[in-house]
Parts: C-alpha cells; structure tokens; sequence
C-alpha cells in the first residue's frame, strides 16, 4: 500500500472542493482511526436531527456488503417520523464485504456504539464500509474512536468527512445547490466518494447528501429512486459493479417551508431539479476521478424504439473497451460506434442511424456522411470532453450516460499491483 | 498502417499451423489483390463440390456486414441437396460493414463474379469481409482477381488460405480431427482468424471448416449451432461484438459415410463430437492471440440455478476489466470474482459462493476458505494458463468460457493508433 499518491485527475473540477453550506441539522466529524492507512482520516460520523426524513439507494450486486444489507434492512423498518435523531459512519479501507457471518456482527457492534455516543437507538445508524473485499474486519478497528469524534461533531464538518471517507480518489468531491421553496431559502449539500483507486478492490461509489427542506420520507426516497436513475446510474468507468455502493439522503426539514409530501407541487419540483442537480454533479465527479481517465465522455442517444433500447446503447457504447480506447487514442473511430449500436441487442435500423462527433455530423443513412471530413473528427477528439450522439431514426426513446476513457493509467492502476 | 507486426503470441501453439488433411471435394487459392495491405495475400476462393451441405453461423450485430447479411439470405434460400457446387471469397482489409447500399452492390458484383469463375450461379457463392468499418469497398478492388485464383486452385491450399484472411493475428489458426464412420475415414479441418489486430475495427472472426463426411444439411446446421454455442460464442476477448462473425461448414460427403441425418445415431454423435472439438480448438486459438494476451483463462461456473445463470456468471467474470487486470498483474484477487458474480444479475447467495483458483479452495461459505494462503494464489497466478472456477450451491445450471487477461498491450494496438 506504500504507493506514491496519483496525482490529481486532469478532469477534475478547477475550482477544488466548493463551499458547503451548513445544513440546519446536520453535524460532522472525522478522524484517523487506522484502518488500514496510515497518517491520513479514514472515519467519518454524521449526526442527524429528529425530525429529518431519510432516504437512501444502494448496489443491487447480489454479493452487496454486510453494511449495505443492514441499512436496506434498517430503511426498510423505518416509520413516517421519529422523534430521535440518525447516525451515519462511515470507514475506509476495509469493505466488509463477503465477510460471511462475522461482517454482520461488525455492522452490529459498530452501529450499536454509533447509538450509544449520539444518544440514539442503533436502528436509526447507517453504516457503510469501502475497501479491500473479503478482509476480516473486527469493530474495534473504529468503535475505539467514535466517542472522541461524536465529542467534535461540527456544522461546517462535511470537508473534513468528504476526505476521510475517500480510498484513493485524487481528490474529494462535493456539490451544492440553494433554491426558495415557498419563500424559504432551502440548501442541499453532499459529497461522494469513488473511482479514483490505486488499490483495488476499492470500486465503490459512496454518497451522502443533506438538506433542511422540509419533505416527507416517502417523497424524499421516491426523487432519489429517480435522480439516481439520471445521474449516479447513469455513469460507468469500467462496467464492474461494486458491492458497496450507496447514496443517501436526509433532510433535516429546518428551513421552514411547508413539508413536501405531493410529488406534482411545484415545491416538490423545483426540490426535485435541485437534488437532481447535486446528485448528477456528484455522479460526473466520479467519472472525472475514473481510474486513469483522461476524456470525459457524454453518450447521448435519441430516437430509439424505446428508453430501455436508448439506455442499451447508451451502455454497449460506455462500456465498449474499443470505444473508450479509440477515445483515449483521439481517434475519431466511428465504427466503433456502429460495432457498440449492433452489439447492444436494442432494436436498430443500419440506414436510419446517425452518429455525431459533438457537432459533427459523422455517420448517417447507413454510410458515413458526405460532408464528414476525417480532420474534423480528429481535431474534435482532441477535446477534454466529448459528446458522442447517435440517433437511431425509430421512436421517442432517449438515454444519456456518461464515461471516460480507457487507458494505460487503468491497466497501470489496477494490473502493475499485487495484493 | 505501416506499424511493425506484432510479435507472435506468446500463448500461440507451440506447433505452428498444423497439417491439415485434403478434404477431397474442396479446393482453394489465395492471391494478394492489394485491398488495403502491401506485400501480403488479402484474397482467398474456396471451391466446394456439388452435392455437399453447406451450413453457416453469423454474427447477431443488428448493424453486421453486407457480406453477412447476403450470406444468412442465401443459407436461407437453399434447397436440401443441389446439382451445383458452392464457393467462398473471404477478404481481408475492408469489412464492407456500414457501408449503405453501396456496400449490398458490392457483395453481388464480387459473388457474381466468383459464380461466373466457378461455373456456379452467384446464389451458391457466400463471402466476408473483415477490416475498416464504413471505408467504401468497390468490387473491382477485388474481382480483379478471381479469375486467376480460379485457374490456381489446390486441394492443399488451405494454409494459403488461412494466412489471405489474416488481418493483424499474429498466427494463423488451424485445428482437425480423423474420425471412423460406418467402417469409413472421415476427415474434419478448418481455420479461422480474428482477435489479434493492430489496426482498430478488425474485431472480427471468420473460420472456415470443411469435412468430407456425408451429412444433410439440416443436420450439419444443428449441430453447427450447438457447436458454436460450446466454442466460438463461449470465447470473449474484450466483450465487444464484431459487425462480421461468420462461421461456415462445408461437407462434400466425399468419405462415403452413409449419410448423417438422425441427430441421435452413432454416427452423428461421433461426427458432432469431433466437430465440437475443431471448432473449440479454433475459438480457443482466438482467445490465444487475444489483443494483448499474456494468460488464457478458462472460466467454469458450476451449480448455477440453471444454464442461462451459469452464462451470465462465466461472462461477468470473463469480461470484468478488474478480473482481467488481475489475472494480467498475477494477483490472486478472488475478491474481484466475488464482485463480478455479484453484478451478473444471476441469483447468487454468498454464503453458498465456492472459488477455486485451479485445485486451490480460495473462499467457501461467503468468506476466504480457512486453509487458504495468498501465496498459493499468488504462485498459481504466475502460470500462463489459469482456471477460475465458480460453484454457485444452487442448482444444475453450468457453463464455461473462456478469456484472456487485459494487459498494457491491449490499450497499446487500440488507442496508441491514429485512423
């Protein structure tokens, strides 16, 4: 593990870590427990105030982390509203993930002493762990620290625990949006964590996001069933699914507007683009941060038979090693688009596709366009970011996701490495 | 396109090509028509008796090849026994895939022509074409040839003809097997190429089997399809599916067998046996000159809930860019088998998951095996040929594939490359 950093992503966001706002209700701690790294954070506690509604998405791999198992379960148990606060806490370096039986009881222990240092029952802490999968993982690796952080929990925390839930991302990513609702100032902040590994095993995606609006749990988790489709689902680095990934939300209700609870409101609306908003910041940071990217990829695809056939598309494209390749190479190969599209098994029609580098007409009626010149796709690629539209010429159905590039900092990162 | 060949594979058979038999009723000729490289042969013609069966296979790409779409319309429009004989015309250098109308133009001026060489009608002609996607193909870039390949051909051509359809493999690929029907020697042998390219789009693979067994051409199709199941369709490279899979069989009934015709006689089930094992012995000499390729790796999955699961697991597995980057770094990391079962979408229980890594019991009953040690792992992992076995503890379901690893060498032939 004594591996210099990485350094920093050349797609990640310049302006470094924004400015979160304090959310009324919600506050942080982290602290280096020494899970697995040395001379660096790898706890983070969040305490949440009575009252919030919270929601929450997780991996649907069938192999899903014990932490991950409890907190479906927990969720699941949950009633409208409580009168007792929540808990998160949340380590690096170790996933508790096929841990068998002795996971479990980690998840147990460390969230039962969660409770016990937030005053609160352990039904009400989330957990979750990234790192190594398979590794034992005994609670006093972070039990023995949570007193002392519980004794620092702090408003303006989230910085310090977006760093110490990290692996080894290049750098820590968080998003912000303010909206009025009613004429109440609301706030929404959250950070995320994953893709940026030089260990592996470490492909988890976690994400936390808090907000004072005031919404009712049902509403809270129905949005965030649906951003996650348009934003956190809607990204892949390299197609392997983690058995830990897990977004939640929890809003604290403390700005004051009227409590959402009709998904057509127009509050719930505006919440609805705002969350959105935070959550597809979020997602895009993640691929930014994919492990040896260096093009950040948008693959847009309109007018298929339906969204499900779009999405398809939108996959075998994103994952396509041989795209992702020619991306990193800047080779404007669109028939390796066309190679992705026949692939993906969604219904397709050769003469009615089109296919457009960004702006750039490339491909369409079955053959390459008549105006396409090689130059301009290849200039095109020499771009930071790409648009890859492909339009299949059949229906309504549409689906965007997004990727990076395939490269020899991918190989690097997780081949030229023994465990 | 001018880059320096590839160095041979270092998993090619330690033999070379092998002597592949006459099968008495087809001969071939192969010529350089200068398609797109230099001092090299791009062309072969195939000629096949009258009276023999004739079955095929083709890519699934919604967007394949003008060559393939011909192909599956004329295996469709055959009667079950003919007067006339068939021919093949394969060339390397230019797929003809996305290539609009053009590209159907195309294939019936080069099938005409190879008809009119023949003595044929161009109904009986089949071809492919691997290379470029979406470059314009004019026929004459070849038709030029085929009366002069006409005048050369040789019941010993085959090797010729296996080199002519070679794009950047670094080996040709032959396999055949002998076998005794009815007291009379039949004789199976085939070729095919793919996998191992340095230009970009060539993902393509085309094998070519011709036996002088008797056999009817509904039978020879069955067991066609059953075969590609259990090789070619069990072999993955990189996940990405080429717009021009064909595979084709050819039986001249030569041997005077007493015609196969019941898929349940003796005979048939000798005759499928020995054409499964050319046609595995051809997929796994793709898998073997795979982009990049250092380790083959046999996937087996086992206990499955049924077939369909078993496939997901073996190709989850097989495709993982994480498991594939392992296997190319010498890493024993089950945890990344755990992780691919997880997102395959099979129904799964950890604690019923068994990992073998060869003979090495590595993790059982959801957690690392006691008795294992990394070393073991580690020194297994050191071999250039590796079996990653998986027992799901639920059912009959089995299925195995195979793969190679994904290695620097990968992203070297297809992104350091500008078209």
């Amino acid at each position: 593990m004594a591996k210099a950093p990485l350094p920093v992503s050349p797609l990640a966001p310049k302006g470094g870590f924004p400015a979160l706002p304090r959310i009324d209700g919600v506050r942080f701690a982290s602290g280096a427990a020494g899970v697995r790294y040395q001379n660096r954070t790898d706890v983070m506690l969040v305490e949440i105030c009575a009252g919030a509604s919270v929601a929450g998405v997780f991996t649907r791999s069938s192999t899903r982390s014990a932490p991950v198992l409890d907190c479906e379960r927990k969720l699941a148990a949950l009633g409208e509203s409580s009168d007792q606060g929540f808990g998160i806490v949340v380590n690096s370096g170790n996933s508790n993930a096929f841990t068998g039986r002795a996971g479990d009881q980690t998840v147990e222990a460390v969230t039962a002493e969660a409770g016990r240092v937030l005053g609160i029952p352990a039904a009400h802490v989330f957990s979750a762990s990234t790192g190594v999968i398979g590794e034992p993982f005994a609670p006093e690796k972070i039990t023995h620290i949570l007193a002392e952080l519980a004794g620092k929990l702090d408003a303006d925390g989230a910085d310090g625990a977006a760093r110490a839930i990290m692996t080894t991302d290049t750098f820590p990513k968080g998003a912000t949006e303010t909206l009025t609702l009613s004429g109440h100032e609301v706030k929404i902040a959250g950070f995320a964590k994953g893709s940026g590994m030089i260990a592996p095993d470490m492909a988890t995606m976690l994400a936390y996001v808090f907000t004072d609006a005031a919404i009712s749990r049902a509403a809270l988790q129905s949005m965030l069933s649906q951003a996650t489709k348009r934003s956190f689902n809607a990204v892949t680095v390299d197609s392997d699914t983690s058995t830990s990934d897990s977004l939640m939300v929890a809003a604290t209700g403390k700005a004051g507007n009227p409590q959402i609870a009709d998904l057509d409101s127009t509050d719930a609306k505006a919440f609805y683009a705002a969350l959105e908003a935070v959550l597809k910041d979020l997602a895009l940071q993640l691929v930014r941060d994919g492990e040896g990217a260096t093009k950040l990829i948008e693959v847009q695809v309109t007018g298929a038979a339906n969204d499900a056939d779009a999405d398809r598309v939108a996959r075998a494209i994103a994952n396509s090693p041989l795209v992702k390749t020619a991306a990193a190479g800047e080779d404007p190969n669109w028939g390796r688009v066309v190679m992705a599209v026949g692939k993906s098994g969604a219904v397709a029609d050769r003469d009615l596709l089109t296919i457009k580098f960004g702006d750039i007409l490339v491909a369409e009626n079955g053959w390459v366009s008549p105006d396409y010149r090689e130059e301009q796709g290849a200039a095109y690629m020499k771009q930071q970011e790409l648009r890859i539209a492909v339009d299949m010429g059949l229906g309504m159905g549409a689906a965007t996701v997004w990727t990076c590039d395939l490269t020899h900092g991918y190989i690097s990162i997780n081949a030229d490495y023994r465990s």
